[in-house]
């Protein structure tokens, strides 16, 4: 294992850096600080948990991932999806608001970042890939939609809680008579003025005469103004005692680095969840990594960043707070407001750490309304429908896959939706190649090459038959090819000789190679030869260790062509016959 | 869906029947009869149910595979494994011995009956290409070795039971000093005289005269005179009285075709093993009737033999008896023995019938060490530890998968054990193909061929990349080449174009035309070009349907040297250099 620190890119920049660095990073921290403070306590509010600790989840591990992470842009933090997930699993084991509920928290950061580091330090990053895309955008799109409508209700001013889609509705559609006048208006209002900026307020700043770049940037504080507006409002107007639930005592200070005292029991139960949460924050946040490398030719290499982010969520755990992992918003904002080197990231993390120790106080008064509008807003841009109709184009078995995983997402909860995405998707890979390519060819007239004799003109001789394997053989698709064969020796008995054009085979397990055994055993009893041609170095090597080489009743040829030829000659198989 | 029915060996058969194949027939099915009495008793003493059920076993059910199933010489019935996996499923749910654990036997055989017949009847055959025979293989030496461990508490007349090899191993030596001498004495005698029987009884009576056939057929039923001798030394020593325990009375008669009432709880907790019994049932079965069936090339159709044996076990359970399947040792007697149909199988099981209604009184007196022997013997033969060595010369990883299934199967159980082998083969499969071969090729001299530049001597220009894919394209390995491809760019600066060589892609699935997507932006913004040549058909057919083909900043070519000569007259690399 390589230690991961030795090329971090906060070690390789200490080295490079210089006045411009300095400025670009620390301009661009004070950005990415806006707007991450009110992100912060939104997702706290979204998993359910006090506002400072999603200020906690800010500070430590952007320091933590900074020192081990291989990104120099990435902005790690609590995400949306990510919080949602930590709201459904801590559901399970505790009431919310009672001091269970944050030790559970914890505890996911706690097994996230411990999953996270020994998956990265036995090097098992590639088992993010069997996450397929489309399953991680169909969850998306349909965890963003049940965190917009579970924000509904903190819009309204109302009680209605629910894990899913049908749950929400009929919680918000009992409690819609109850709705709050003074918390929907300043909702409402929020979320005009938020997506409002959103869709046009870049244009019209860069029309006022500012550069684009800044218009983008203030665009998308729009977040901290609509905050500052809302408190003066609701401190103005005294709104709290109208009913509009406000953020309230944030205590002042500093997390106190310590792991809580917790049962192994509901660690028991939370391994599944912080698994899934794992899996899903780190596909995420690796996507965007590699994303914003690709701008700078800079490799994200999957190990060390299982390991920069490990390092993150430990440091989150013992910051008393909850799962993080690197979020596209803010990296996108960090990276555009001109982020150099990790050394952003820490600034950030200080000026949060300033706002935690003396600036909650002036959050006394910020409606929930308000941060529940900034994560309506957010989320709603990850919704992406358009990809069932895109996938249907393209094969109507991944837009199964797709409706499947929404549809768990939207009906059965998040960690179901996850499962069903994963497990269906694998079956379909499965299936697929349990039925391999197999082609029969033949000569390309004038040529060496074997074609497809349903796509070209090729010579065939009836006694020959030759069959390329387009896949590598292993246990679920050899008894496909061994029936194959006989299929095609039932329907034209002149068959002497097959040929196995192994040119795509990449590898055999030792399943077909018994099936393979089996086959050329049945060929030498019914004085048949079975032969293979093109067969790869690694896989002939392996071959040659077993008693399978000297049984076979055929022969190994190094080209088709050569395999093809042969047999013409000695068998005198002479003419050739242009069969098709 | 084709009604299997209508093409059944049986229907055929009869329309050719004649006296010659009816007296082939009578004498096959009187010597299956005379082994699979003894059989069927042991099987059902093995699952710890009555032995009356295990001969009711014995009678429907092959009734029905002879009228549906496919193979001419399949014998179904109670077998070893599917009984002790009967048994293992039955102590969660009842006490041994009781009326409710004869009803779980039955439930088991009827949810085997239903899920083989719907499987059959929406073709999911293929699924079971999913066990691989590697796992099969080591779980059935596994199960073989627990199940003559479970036996020998009969063979010494104590009790001890256990699920695994650990607790059966400590029960018998905590016990081992209340052997029973008597029964000790029969069982090892017995022991000794099949074992003998078995290795060299068929070559004595050749050397006494009888043709190799009738001195292999005599010597396997060896269980019948075993059977025989140990009732009459029972009877006439009076050896029950000195602690030898007996199978006692059987009740006479034949099953009266009804279900027993049941709970749906009971239903429940049998599911998962009543799918892992049909799973290893049916691969067993099928692999019996393949291996006979290619003798007399007889194609034995997998989704009809789910029906055929679904239509067993569905008759074994209004029976009132447990799961059955295809068994090796029986079917290959009854090959052996001449059976030229199905019919064979009917007159055997009208003749286990007639044994039922009359000869049940005289097994009265039967010792159960003769049954616990006669098992020990027969599964004996089925261990096979020279598979570890075997697949360990193979592949390392294939003889992991291996040690997983046996020590699973030996050290927690029949049913984590088979669980275990199938998570760990397709986990490993999947780690295959998630990292797809990538060769870089290069002209070979003189011919319009491109080979891997590592093994040939090959013409390649700076500017131009060419990559052999090797395998189809999907979610879990695109990412590995999207990796590759950056990584041969940072090296080779001077790369302009490169061209993905795409002979062995069969299928790119939306996931993977995503990577395709970002990659081609990618070039585009680096002012590079993404090639295609030699895309399949139906693979060109789907991309077309995308945007992909009209946003893609190269060409797509139909063969790979049209694509490099392209290259080189267009861009004049016109010396095309040998760079290795």
């Amino acid at each position: 294992m390589a230690w991961p620190a030795a090329s971090s890119p906060l070690v390789e920049s200490i080295r490079h850096y210089n006045r411009q660095s300095f400025i670009s990073d620390m301009a661009a921290s004070i950005i990415v600080a806006i707007m991450l403070v009110p992100q912060s306590l939104a997702y706290a509010m979204l998993a359910g948990l006090p506002p400072e600790v999603g200020l906690y989840a800010s500070i430590a591990p952007l320091i933590a991932y900074a020192v081990l992470g291989t990104s120099s842009t990435l902005s790690v933090g609590p995400v949306a999806i990510t919080s949602l997930m930590t709201g459904a699993a801590l559901t399970e084991v505790a009431q919310q608001g009672s001091a269970d509920y944050l030790t559970g928290a914890i505890i996911l950061a706690a097994l996230s970042g411990i999953m996270l580091m020994v998956f990265g330090i036995l090097r098992l990053g590639f088992l993010a890939n069997f996450l397929s895309h489309t399953v991680v955008s169909a969850f998306i799109t349909a965890s963003a939609l049940i965190i917009a409508l579970s924000q509904v209700r903190h819009i309204l001013g109302i009680e209605a809680e629910g894990d899913n889609l049908f749950e929400l509705v009929r919680a918000i559609s009992v409690q819609l008579s109850h709705t709050n006048f003074h918390t929907t208006l300043i909702g409402l209002a929020t979320l005009t003025f938020l997506f409002a900026l959103r869709i046009c307020g870049a244009s019209i700043l860069q029309r006022a005469g500012l550069p684009l770049q800044a218009a983008e940037l203030i665009a998308k504080s729009a977040p901290v103004i609509g905050v500052i507006i809302t408190i003066l409002l609701t401190y103005r107007f005294a709104l709290a005692q109208r009913g509009v639930s406000i953020v309230g005592e944030i205590p002042t200070g500093l997390p106190a680095f310590a792991l809580p005292a917790f049962s192994m029991e509901s660690v028991e139960i939370l391994l599944v969840p912080a698994a899934l949460i794992s899996i899903i924050g780190y596909v995420e946040s690796i996507s965007v990594g590699r994303t914003l490398g690709a701008h700078r030719n800079e490799r994200v290499d999957s190990n060390k960043e299982l390991i920069g982010l490990g390092a993150a969520n430990l440091a989150s755990a013992l910051s008393g707070s909850l799962p993080v992992t690197g979020g596209f918003s803010r990296s996108v904002v960090n990276f555009d407001a001109g982020a150099v080197t990790q050394a952003a990231s820490i600034y950030a993390a200080i000026l949060i750490a300033l706002v935690s120790l003396f600036l909650t106080p002036a959050l006394f008064f910020l409606p929930k309304a308000t941060l529940a509008a900034i994560i309506i807003v957010a989320v709603l841009s990850l919704v992406d429908f358009s990809i069932i109709k895109k996938t249907w184009r393209y094969s109507i078995a991944d837009s199964l896959v797709l409706l499947i995983t929404i549809g768990a997402t939207l009906g059965l909860g998040v960690e179901t939706g996850v499962s069903s995405g994963v497990v269906s998707s694998l079956a379909l890979h499965l299936y697929r190649t349990s039925r391999p390519h197999i082609a029969e060819v033949g000569l390309v007239k004038g040529t060496e090459h074997f074609r497809n004799v349903r796509r070209y003109e090729v010579k065939t001789v009836s006694e020959v038959l030759s069959l390329r394997v387009d896949e590598s053989l292993f246990f679920a698709n050899a008894s496909f090819l061994e029936d194959e064969i006989f299929m095609q020796l039932s329907r034209r008995p002149a068959i002497k000789h097959v040929i196995l054009m192994c040119s795509a085979v990449n590898e055999i397990d030792y399943s077909a190679l018994e099936v393979l055994e089996e086959l050329n055993r049945r060929f030498t009893e019914q004085g048949l030869a079975l032969h293979f041609s093109e067969v790869k170095g690694p896989v002939f090597d392996r071959l040659e260790r077993t008693a399978f080489v000297s049984r076979l009743s055929g022969n190994l040829y190094l080209s088709q062509h050569k395999a093809f030829t042969d047999l013409c000659e000695r068998f005198h198989y002479s003419s050739p016959s242009q069969e098709r």
